[in-house]
């Protein structure tokens, strides 16, 4: 594997911020729209959009041998990831070599230039894939056990499954947006405390998930599997992704069948899917599996991510404040063993399918990765710089995620995924 | 609304055999696939395909001043339903013009109907739409009853929320097939009797539940919902609806998040949807709700449809049995409330999402719809004309789904969903 962006001495001759989440070593991949022009796929080097159609145009990837490079004018990634990750893995390196310092063969071509770069505040982030399907794992062990401390019995938090399954569920695509789109607060049943009847209401406990998220970049036939030791050459990236939840509707609604309506309303992710490539330099062991999983789970090697995670609220007119600090790497699950256990049973895998963590809690209270757990059921409020509590989310309180990763003085990060409650419709 | 196509005494100029489920008052939507050229949008009458590209090409469709005539050409039939109902039906209108007895216009055009006729069986037929979203609802009383007898309280064998809400979840898009695709016996964790290891296997427990689904035509923004009274002019039409399901790998996995590797390794679908419309003679009102369901879910008028459905189980070198005789009218939620209740939180609707109705049980043990409750939990096995004996599925059955309308003389149906369940690979 030669992943030269990786190379943590590079620069680029453009400008990247101090503590920018995209150096020439990130080179992420999205899809932008400028003006009224059709969307297109971009990557990003500090706070310049690099647009990869107009590179396109000037023969920039010919050399590459891509067998069509209508891929690079799609308004969504997954023909270019369908290219698989090796040919993807050489549109980065191309890129990387565009863009470092001592290369002037973009550098000096102007033309070029002028029609390639964008500055990120005058274009708008989009979907990045179509997301054929989504599921939504729960592989987080401080999670699980903080919601069966909670809702079930302290003493037996775990249920008899969690450590041989990466449990997860299926989750609806349709309402998956990219940052900046604001949701409306949902309504939904509710069965209030000591009622026994079901109201009609908007959520009153309306939270946040800190997850991340995969997307993949391969297709399986139905009936066929992806063993674990080649799930990661299935996954392209990663992104940040809120899966907001509405807690009384999630009570009400998920026995026998599991959360439905309580959590298809909307969930938000960060417009730049950054590749598992980029995140190599920091791989870690993922905490130690016991008891030992079946034989089709057992994963070799650091499979886990050393990234950092942020949730910050932003109250009307207030600055943000953060209110959690986690990191992916707490995850008891990995992703190769997430994509194997999706696929064993012979379950079609689709370039573009997004595969979202579950929430991520750390053991610390502060590293908690939903309001649920923060404010451990409304019974611990967060207060805001303002003076004003929160056991839950307000109208018009900003959820803001961030992640990244950092070593060595190499940051590799997502920006971040925002929006906004608005009140119900 | 003006639904020629009802008419119970129109007669086409094609053949039509006797019981068919096909009679010119149905005219579905399929897409077939000829040899090796294009899949393309088709209607059927008798044994006759209709390819609809050829009588686009042909003029035929001139008249409706339909904005983009591609819809005839596409290989999947969202754009067709995207134009929405009034216009879908005018389509049909058409077509029972064209081919109705006393109408020559197109029976004299020989040219247009040799490139517009196929035969049923020189054809494939393949998936109708792209599904975006696929929802499994719950819907059926006497299902959930006997699930909750079989596995929780006979006694209190209905959850709290089941009156209450039409419960669901989300299933996986990929997996769902036409049919006459065969589907390899998953393998799977199962924890089996008096074991507390689990191991990896392929499932004992392979089991059909006999469902209907409903597709999408009308598309809402995130945030929107659909009126209960609105919801029939979003829902295009129905296909019968296999969910295949592996009971010991579900009763692993399902708590808390629901079932997921249990069900997503093949759902199997009738070819034809068949519309809404056709079905208009056969409304029926729905069983009495109660307690009385909250006003968002409140429908008014026949929102219930008679129509006989049949399962037959077919093993190897055996004649085809029937198992199971069941009708969709026995469903506690009708359509209507699926839908609205599935946009009530501001989840968005696309065309061509499917939408399941759960295991279509009725009140007599030779009208439940799965091989859990027709041989009660394996304690009473069905026996098959060869004397073999059945508590689930074996590798090589085949599972053949039936459906169709029956009333003085007219009978509208659905053909079949047939899938033969092979040895896991």
């Amino acid at each position: 594997m030669n992943i030269k962006a990786n190379d943590p001495f590079l620069m680029s001759w453009l400008e990247v911020p101090a503590n920018s989440d995209f150096p020439v070593q990130n080179i992420p991949f999205g899809i932008f729209k400028y003006d009224n022009e059709e969307p297109r796929p971009a990557s990003r080097i500090g706070d310049h959009v690099i647009d990869l159609s107009a590179l396109a145009d000037f023969g920039y990837f010919d050399k590459l041998e891509i067998e069509d490079l209508n891929v690079f004018y799609k308004p969504v990634l997954n023909d270019l990831f369908a290219l698989g990750k090796p040919m993807v893995r050489k549109i980065r390196n191309r890129l990387s070599d565009l863009f470092e310092d001592n290369n002037e063969e973009l550098k000096n071509d102007h033309e070029a230039r002028n029609n390639a770069l964008f500055r990120i505040d005058e274009v708008q982030m989009m979907m990045p894939v179509e997301v054929g399907d989504y599921t939504d794992f729960y592989s987080s062990k401080e999670h699980a056990t903080n919601v069966g401390t909670m809702f079930r019995d302290p003493d037996n938090a775990l249920l008899p499954n969690w450590k041989h399954i990466p449990v997860g569920y299926h989750g609806r695509s349709s309402s998956i947006v990219v940052s900046g789109t604001n949701i409306h607060r949902p309504k939904g049943q509710i069965m209030p405390p000591e009622s026994d009847q079901p109201i009609f209401s908007p959520t009153r406990l309306m939270d946040f998930e800190l997850e991340m998220a995969f997307v993949t970049c391969k297709e399986t036939q139905l009936g066929d599997s992806i063993p674990v030791e080649e799930a990661e050459d299935a996954i392209i990236g990663l992104v940040l992704f809120n899966d907001l939840s509405a807690r009384d509707i999630q009570k009400w609604e998920y026995v026998p069948l599991g959360p439905f309506l309580s959590k298809n309303f909307g969930s938000v992710i960060s417009p730049w899917i950054v590749t598992l490539d980029a995140f190599e330099p920091f791989r870690v062991n993922g905490p130690k599996q016991d008891p030992p999983v079946l034989p089709y789970l057992k994963s070799e090697g650091k499979k886990s991510f050393d990234i950092n995670l942020e949730v910050y609220l932003e109250a009307e007119n207030q600055p943000e404040h953060r209110v959690c600090r986690s990191n992916f790497k707490y995850m008891y699950w990995n992703m190769a063993q997430q994509l194997a256990h999706q696929s064993v049973n012979g379950c079609n895998i689709r370039v573009g399918d997004m595969y979202a963590s579950g929430t991520i809690s750390g053991p610390t209270p502060e590293s908690y990765g939903s309001m649920l757990e923060l404010s451990w059921k409304g019974t611990k409020p967060i207060t805001l710089p303002d003076g004003s509590r929160r056991k839950f989310i307000n109208d018009n309180d900003a959820i803001i995620m961030r992640g990244y990763a950092e070593k060595d003085g190499l940051r590799i990060g997502f920006g971040e995924s925002k929006t906004k409650i608005l009140p119900a419709k």
